[in-house]
């Protein structure tokens, strides 16, 4: 327990590094530096940059795949689905806005089997993302329009959000969400 | 006349390289290799890197800053406003996507003075945009939703455009401009 938390400890801060100057210009040395440790120590705890930077974006595309399929499964309605949707990246995003930034910038960099791995739950979030649209259209629940553009300005906004929420003050998740799940969805006119 | 293009065509190779491996990573050498001339010979036509740069992302802005400004200062309803900042937003991109990766990933490379510029401009865009929804809530023609988050998904969305569009086939410009502002004003719902 102790080396999990321990561990913890290193990948966020790691991954504030990350958000800051970019994975490929953060050394290990950089990491102990910022958390008052020798670089030695650090190998404790893990093997490599390389090890940190998967840890977060793998466990994080994991939440987002372990929700989509939990919202794909249920029988809700097209609607409720992308509003559970929304909600998901909103909740994610408070828990774990830095993390966000080095899965969004830096997936890149995931090397091998990992980066395979990430690719292909990215590609299947947006395929169920699009089922669920596609769904609502042809049972009349969302509008005929582009279903791609709905998708994309869906998902950028969603896939954004970890860059907005930090600016805000003071802003209440359940409010955050209701306005969100209004501006996305039923448009602003 | 003739020096002026080859510094375009030069500008545009850079964009390109830019995009794929990011501005850091391009050097002057890469980019007379891609154009299958001399290094030295780069410098008949520009003086660094750095004001190849400068000139696309500059350009962009300045380019959103006018049209930006010939939209504040008609006497259209806050919905046709809203409707011509997207519409400006795809003729952008549709012109210069591969610019656009530069203005979105590079421009805190931006050196001294155009990066000031630079962050003014955007700055300025960012505050006409908000104002342009305050106005409209107002006066009843937008819906009373959390302005910032108005703002913020409108933008979001088309500031992604331009890695969307490339990967859409044959999408005619008047479609896409007419898909979109329904989506983004009126909803999916």
């Amino acid at each position: 327990m102790r080396q999990e938390s321990r561990k913890q400890e290193i990948v966020n801060a790691a991954a504030i590094l990350f958000k800051e100057k970019g994975y490929s210009a953060v050394t290990m040395r950089d990491l102990a530096t910022t958390m008052g440790i020798k670089a030695a120590s650090l190998y404790n705890h893990i093997q490599s940059k390389q090890e940190i930077l998967s840890t977060i974006i793998i466990e994080l595309a994991e939440e987002f795949t372990s929700g989509m399929n939990e919202i794909v499964s249920s029988d809700q309605n097209s609607i409720q689905k992308l509003e559970n949707i929304i909600s998901l990246h909103i909740d994610v995003t408070l828990r774990n806005a830095d993390g966000l930034a080095s899965l969004n910038n830096d997936w890149m960099h995931l090397e091998e089997d990992n980066l395979l791995y990430f690719e292909k739950m990215r590609q299947d979030y947006e395929d169920n993302f699009r089922q669920i649209v596609k769904k609502g259209v042809d049972v009349n629940e969302i509008k005929s329009n582009n279903i791609e553009i709905i998708v994309f300005s869906t998902l950028s906004t969603l896939r954004t959000l970890y860059l907005w929420y930090p600016k805000q003050k003071n802003i209440d998740a359940n409010i955050l969400k209701k306005d969100m799940i209004s501006v996305l969805l039923k448009g602003v006119v």
